[in-house]
């Protein structure tokens, strides 16, 4: 299992007049937790869009059982539990606090997609490289 | 059951450099979708904030089939499939673009709580009333 | 003088927790006011990047008067002053509350660039002939 | 003159199918850099809040002269050119990108409000004994 975690300032742009993070903003939090977790293996999506593979979003699953707040210091847990063996990879993310209770739980879908003809693709050799020690039974 | 349809012009502001609606911005069309489902009924969700009743999302499910694009006029049709009995209420979404073509499926469940204790509560009675003549089995 | 008028529900996702919509979302208005004025010239500003011309925002100035609320149903009203004599393009908004309020007052410059080489370009001919006859002195 | 500065990473959801950052969204940056120039004066705009204080935005101001793009980290520079006197304080921001190339300039004007009366206020005591010493012609 690949982990990682990534902290959030929630903005005033990010509240809404319920004095909590808007729903549809955590889907935000989310892509800067794949970014900074894709970033911590030694590559950056940026480049992985440069190289030519785009990875859309095809799922998303949220659970809100707490808020969050304006200036709230939020920390994401990110955590792949499989080594992507196709074109599909996925991320869950659990959002906590600053008095670390959890707020929010995160399941996000992907898939690897040729830029130009939008084939299914693999995931690219460099990060395969870089994820797979975490997933060696033996290791 | 009661259903409802609503369409919305994509912004720019809404689009991401793969050249679609950003998958976090979904969560505002089902926003809208809901306000303009509630307003058909009669009542509008500011009403019901003022008569103290707030409605939070606990949990949002979203797939992603194809992709909308900026100026796009898409629909959105909007589902409530059971009459709420107690605190929860399950709004079912479809993403349409022009041609018709299905792009986004979401399924969105929100409570009814009691704005100043957070206390769950009902729906109000005057959207019950509204309501329960969509679910009347022999009517 | 070119006119037109545009009317947006505000958005949940729009406010902020001073129960008003955030300052930084009247960017977002005007960008939807400025599309609907083209539109209503035959033309929208989709077909004018699929012609190769981009119009990026070169400034930008806001004033906020009032607040708008959520579900209000704000207006803007949208000024052409003067016919683009070269790649420049200026654009002055009011936007008025339901009780016909002015709440905010925008102004937002444009260059017309052309989509490849980003080197300053002319407004597309089609638009000058559609907008030409509203500034006719002797018309 | 007080100065401050903060640094954001580009969020894919903050850019727009021109693959750079929308325009609007550069609003949501001189706040973060408002909200950070404050925090270092050894106060935070949410105690502020608690206090009793709103700052809404009168006026903002923006120019924009170069593109900042996805997962750049870009530094925003924050000026106080001038002790707030009366219930108006205005931040100046340049946001430069990582070869240091001016990208945006901002000028963002606020107002001390009374949050329950929207009475013009005055700057909070606490913060004015933090700000003067950067203002004190002989210090």
């Amino acid at each position: 299992m690949f982990t990682s975690e990534t902290k959030i300032r929630v903005r005033y742009a990010e509240t809404d007049q319920m004095n909590v993070v808007y729903y549809g903003n955590y889907a935000q939090y989310f892509e800067v937790a794949r970014a900074e977790a894709i970033r911590e293996l030694g590559l950056t999506y940026k480049e992985m869009e440069e190289m030519g593979i785009i990875m859309p979003v095809v799922e998303m699953h949220t659970k809100y059982l707490r808020s969050a707040r304006y200036d709230d210091l939020i920390t994401i847990k990110t955590e792949l539990r499989e080594l992507p063996a196709d074109h599909r990879i996925e991320f869950h993310h659990e959002v906590y606090n600053e008095e670390d209770k959890l707020i929010t739980i995160g399941r996000v879908v992907l898939y690897f997609l040729d830029a130009k003809t939008f084939a299914r693709s693999k995931m690219p050799e460099m990060l395969y490289l870089k994820l797979s020690p975490f997933f060696q039974t033996n290791a």
